[in-house]
């Protein structure tokens, strides 16, 4: 396991949960290496990232996208290893001076001793050749039941989505709680709104669930907010874009 | 009860479960009414909005935001009736030509044959008076733990927050899913992502629960993610200003 962060201290507890064994961790933080090899059955922390000597015959670069192209150039490994990163947007092409390689993507957001349920998390798997990807997809599928092998071109795709729906939807909701905090509302107020909102989407489609001012072209309301946003130029910005975008996506419907 | 759509076939039961009587329920739509009626004890369906022979104490407006000032229009009260609306937006000055007047509002979106806890949702209520104030309060209480008194603007505030969180996170779910159905992925290998999102938003503040590649300013996947767009012109200008968004508001903090 090369990197200690938030996947690689929920991947790794998996993999050894579904019977592999992590012989060998790296960070470049010492004390985060040392606390996730503690949670692990015989780990090592290493130091150096050559493999040359290592029973290992996966190694999974979890670190910083912008970091893997860096720490894939100082990584030895021993004959037949195959090589992983677990980015989202990263062709596998980045780490195409090995001789196996590949990514294992899983489609989730992970907080530090935050649990959550492997066996749900789609992973999305790629290969170097065919026999890589075999290896891989079974990596994938011994800890979770929704591991498929996707193109990087479906790979980035699924990221893309997962950025709108889940980083920008999460940026909504920062700017609908910072409207909250200024009114001294408690955000917590919008919990089961929000919660039956995500729910009804998945049960009948987000565009049959779509609510509120601009899908009943209720321009009096749209007018109103647009006036409470008067001094908040970049909410206006989103909030006019995005009314508009409902307005002419359901005006086709 | 006037209206019998999603939020009047909601809201005439819990009243009910909660030990109050409805009395009439009146809606355009006689079947719909005789619908809402056939889940009622002992309410009669009513074409006429002359209550002043009614018993009831007090009568609710649960139509269309854009439907409330017509339709106020033709009510007729007996002594001492109270006027409610049930609108984020409306002022309740809309049914100043009544003696006493205001409104009830549940934050929450609702869907006819599909359950909702009532006593979790926020239910924000105002009158035109104090003793109005107080039996508008008693009722939204008698049904939800969560009601409280608050002024109009206080709910015009917290209605623009949940256009944000709901109407717009739900319009960024359309966007995702378009973009996976164009590519034969099922919508519903989100589903985990964004259950964890949404309870890592209140669990730690969406602030702070913020990753993708804006936060990290990725500009790499960023411009990946806009040429992955080009051909999608709404969603590349939406994709953008949030980005710009989010990259200002964690530069900031």
């Amino acid at each position: 396991m090369i990197g200690s962060g938030n996947l690689a201290s929920h991947l790794a507890p998996a993999l050894e949960n579904a019977g592999h064994f992590v012989n060998e961790v790296y960070s470049r933080n010492p004390n985060s290496a040392k606390n996730l090899c503690s949670m692990l059955y015989n780990a090592a922390c290493v130091s150096s990232l050559n493999f040359t000597q290592s029973k290992s015959a996966i190694f999974i670069i979890a670190v910083n996208d912008d970091a893997i192209e860096e720490v894939s150039a100082q990584i030895s490994l021993p004959p037949n290893g195959i090589l992983l990163h677990t980015s989202g947007t990263k062709s596998i092409s980045i780490l195409s001076c090995f001789e196996h390689f590949g990514s294992l993507y899983p489609l989730q957001t992970f907080t530090k001793r935050k649990k959550v349920s492997w066996e749900e998390i789609p992973i999305l798997t790629e290969g170097s050749d065919e026999e890589t990807s075999k290896h891989i997809l079974a990596l994938g599928k011994s800890i979770s039941t929704k591991a498929f092998q996707a193109s990087e071109e479906k790979r980035k795709l699924v990221h893309l989505s997962a950025v709108f729906s889940a980083n920008f939807a999460n940026h909504l909701l920062y700017m609908a709680k910072s409207m909250l905090d200024e009114n001294d509302i408690d955000f917590t107020i919008l919990q089961p709104l929000l919660s039956e909102t995500l729910k009804k989407a998945f049960e009948i489609d987000p565009i049959k669930a779509q609510t509120g001012p601009a899908v009943r072209k209720d321009i009096s309301t749209i007018r109103d907010h647009l006036k409470i946003l008067d001094n908040k130029e970049d909410f206006k910005k989103i909030y006019k874009d995005i009314t508009e975008n409902i307005i002419k996506v359901h005006s086709q419907s």
